[in-house]
């Protein structure tokens, strides 16, 4: 037997019992008479003391002893002189009769800390060293817990789990496939699911009535700071089911996972259609946990800035306010530096106009063309107050909305009023069925092509189908998509007519699609469904923005994983196995 | 709402309440003046009545809908005159009031019965209609029990389930791999896993402690009957344990799954060794759910065969019985069957000889060569008794074994002594390190490289290597081995010899577990595990021997998926764009 405990669990209750410990050595002090051992398992450390002048020997070992060997000791548990609050085991060490070396350690190439010295590319390629440290193994800890409590919810509302198949059928429009060739079937290749969707249907058809899974995901995409090739979705089907059903099942599920990891009771969540979300927040996906909506000095029915001369705002489609409370203070330099960061081209916008409201009245950047009234006029219409600034673009409506979106989120920053430790969710509704791609010049599914109109939209299908809606809905927290889903088309002419407008020939949707659609004839249930995506809603829940930290081994900006150095070459004698050739594009 | 109840749940309390059902139409029986429908969905059956004289406009209607219509009905609970006590509802029938068809289905190809009359290739082709029958359903909710309790034993035990990667690296024997070319690394490819074996090490290194994953994990091999190219794995790792630590947490584990699953208290799991089971039972996984073991009349340091000039047993290195208790009515005809059976290609024996013991005496197929007396010590020898049948093979020593074995099971079969509701599990342990293979001339590891030898046997590896044996386990039950794993070498030295024995040059080590092998060099600590086979694992606990039946979307012997057509060819565009082409070999 290598322990009688963990490093995590011996207190002062254990004071003269003898015990066995087994551990890695984080820390050791050496104090003349006395050499001190911090000895670290995953369930926390406990001191080991060695004494010179009762066991010369054994003190004499102890010293000899590098970081992260690996040791097995037995001693008695003894209440310290200087106790540690920081620790549940700091009020007691251990007098050390015994030590053995289980394994001993060459020196890290970075240190096995809370705050390591350790570069992001080292600790990725010694991640198993990476892995000891309590901040990434606590998030996996984390990680852990919300599987664990998101299949007991779901569990209990009698779903299913339900493994659908990683090899399956690669789709025609599947460029971000990734393909698998078949051995046995030569020329012939399976591909990895983007998600388990058409299987998840199936399901539905064969009257299984709740589904979920948490299931892997694989997307062959050029890779930005936080995507990964391979992912994990919470994915969920219900069948007799309306939007209504959805929405309230799985607002419950993120009500369990706050409340029981990480004991936050958040409120009902409120409902905001995407019409709203894209006016008042300029994205489909709004961060409220503070307020700062979009004000319209012109646009929206308002117009507060005619007749003035001010050629910008004349032009202007729309002119957007947003009132950053407080913040008056901001000093010329600072407002330089917001004006500079909105001109980037991610941003877009062409210049920044401010407005600082005070007791002595309100000063702006186009004092020149706005009189105090026209701009008091602004500040009421904003619900500025003393100490408050207007910050102001102008422009095309949906260019406007998109950089005043950003501006309000890095305000929000600014202001603190973005915390990672404060969640706000709630849903987005009433999704378009459709969006226009100029590119194409063709529709494609803002959802995916199995999402249902609404009811009343259906008549809008025919000859403006740009504007109909979809039942299809987001949840959002923090301003991050965690999930998002739709109640799905169940009868196959309103399926047809779907594929027809996306610009599917009949026979590329048989092609492509035809199993769903036949399917579909044997009576398929009214259905819909949600997915969550697991990496974020955990780096979420553990206040990171950074899904890499919540996946054991991630993979890099290049879809490499580093520590296993894959992907790498095969040998030709597998390739031919595999009848496939390497045909490399000129680069 | 699409329904109030699910058709599983309405019985004589609800009288007289108005409810909503949606369902399947099951069946419909026309009987003059009314008209029954058996609506069915995941929860139950619920019985429709239809009245012509009260409600004629409705019962027409009801009887123009079809099977498999997809319904929605209104109507108040009443007791019905005469009950189904087979069903939960059986109490009841709905009134109906309003009657909606939410689809309507074509004929099915076969019937949604619990007999069916599909074909298993139909029922692959429409897996979402073989889905809806009950048997089908009923063995997908026992996994998900399985996998729900699974999980349950393992996180009280503080077990973390870890997603290790599915793009990860291949190596160089991985011809079992199944490859997929990397888009973004162009003529380089990830593997798909085989086991996450690599990575639940590294987990330990990476002071995980104790680690599982319900796990998919991919094979393509050549498909027999009960194989799957991609199968579950329920994954374990733990560090800081010796064998008995892992025998006592997973004989729990199943203990605890026969419980909760099949409300089934199983004893205490009894261990042999693996030297027993080969001598005993003729092969490493014993069904110990009957005795019948080997007797030895000659070998294992008996001869009661020898000097009566029976030249078959004089020249055979064993001669093996096997008591069939009770099967002495067995006749002529039965007994020329079970002689045939042993002589085809696959069992190989050269003939089978008996022995019917009764009241009367003992009578042999061999009465030419051996007296009573000798045929007496037989019969106390392997404990036969009036009414018996010794069933006798002779030949070398392993390949009698085996025929034996399998004569063994078939008698056990046809005995009625291997009832698929009777469950005996039990541990075989020290297997071989290592098992010579004769083809290549070398060893190869029976676990896997990563398996560490008992320490008392770690001496043998230098001169008699074929005989030290492993701290590696199985768990066998009724028969089949259900999961099997090691103790694992955690010692960069020992682990360098072992690859050295089993032919790998130091180079080659390096570039296929270089990674692991310099993890071991930060401390690696003692760790071992497990893994079972989930599909293979929920069959048996539902009675079944194919494992096909408790996977939602199966593929064939030829790894094809029939329902959505795959693999499939993929277009040239997608092919450049992975830098990969088709090179048919020739057939």
């Amino acid at each position: 037997m290598y322990r009688t405990h963990t490093c995590g669990e011996l207190t002062i209750g254990n004071a003269n019992q003898t015990i066995t410990l087994s551990g890695w050595l984080q820390r050791s002090r050496d104090l003349g008479g006395m050499t001190f051992i911090d000895l670290r398992d995953r369930y926390g450390i406990t001191q080991l003391a060695f004494n010179m002048e009762t066991n010369a020997t054994l003190c004499t070992e102890a010293r000899k002893l590098g970081r992260e060997y690996v040791l097995q000791v037995t001693g008695v548990v003894k209440e310290r002189e200087s106790k540690n609050a920081k620790i549940t085991t700091g009020d007691v060490e251990i007098i050390v009769t015994e030590l053995k070396v289980l394994n001993a350690s060459i020196t890290p190439p970075f240190t096995i800390e809370e705050n390591t010295d350790g570069g992001d590319e080292l600790r990725m390629k010694y991640r198993y060293l990476d892995l000891r440290r309590n901040a990434v193994r606590k998030n996996l800890e984390l990680r852990h817990r919300m599987a664990i409590e998101t299949r007991n919810y779901l569990d209990k509302l009698q779903f299913l789990e339900v493994e659908t198949p990683v090899l399956i059928k690669s789709t025609p429009e599947g460029a971000r496939d990734f393909v698998v060739p078949s051995r046995m079937n030569e020329g012939e290749f399976y591909a990895l699911p983007q998600s388990p969707q058409t299987f998840k249907q199936l399901l539905m058809v064969g009257g299984f009535d709740r589904y979920y899974q948490i299931v892997k995901c694989f997307r062959d995409e050029d890779l930005r700071a936080d995507r990964q090739p391979e992912f994990t979705q919470i994915d969920c089907e219900m069948c007799f089911v309306e939007q209504e059903d959805i929405l309230n099942t799985f607002e419950g599920l993120v009500k369990h996972l706050f409340k029981t990891v990480k004991n936050v009771d958040i409120p009902t969540l409120t409902r905001m259609t995407f019409a709203h979300a894209m006016k008042y927040y300029g994205n489909d996906k709004p961060d409220i946990r503070f307020d700062m909506q979009f004000k319209y000095l012109k646009g929206d029915g308002a117009d507060l800035t005619a007749g003035k001369g001010f050629k910008v705002f004349d032009d202007a489609e729309c002119v957007i306010a947003i009132n950053a409370i407080g913040a008056a203070t901001y000093t010329r330099k600072q407002l330089d530096e917001l004006t500079d960061w909105v001109k980037r081209p991610q941003i877009g916008a062409s210049g920044l106009i401010y407005a600082r409201v005070s007791a002595d009245g309100i000063k702006s950047s186009v004092d020149k063309f706005y009189d105090v009234d026209t701009l008091q006029h602004w500040a009421t219409a904003t619900t500025a107050k003393d100490g408050d600034l207007l910050l102001i673009l102008a422009g095309s409506t949906n260019k406007t909305r998109k950089a005043m979106s950003e501006l309000r989120l890095l305000m929000g920053t600014q202001l603190g009023l973005r915390k990672s430790d404060t969640f706000a969710a709630h849903w987005v509704v009433d999704f378009p069925m459709l969006e226009w791609d100029e590119e194409t010049k063709r529709y494609h599914a803002m959802h995916h092509p199995f999402t249902s109109p609404k009811p009343e939209d259906i008549h809008l299908l025919n000859e403006r189908a740009g504007e109909a809606r979809a039942n299809a809905y987001d949840m959002v927290i923090n301003g991050v998509e965690v999930g998002g889903g739709s109640i799905r088309i169940h009868d196959a002419a309103l399926q047809s007519q779907v594929f027809s407008l996306l610009g599917f020939t009949k026979e590329q949707a048989e092609y492509q699609f035809g199993f769903l659609m036949n399917a579909f004839k044997y009576g398929a249930p009214p259905h819909g469904g949600i997915a969550f995506g697991f990496d974020r809603l955990c780096s979420l829940f553990g206040g990171s923005e950074t899904i890499r930290d919540y996946i054991a081994f991630p993979k890099n900006n290049s879809g490499r994983d580093v520590m296993i150095d894959a992907p790498s070459l095969i040998s030709p004698e597998q390739m031919k196995e595999l009848a496939i050739a390497t045909v490399l594009n000129t680069k």
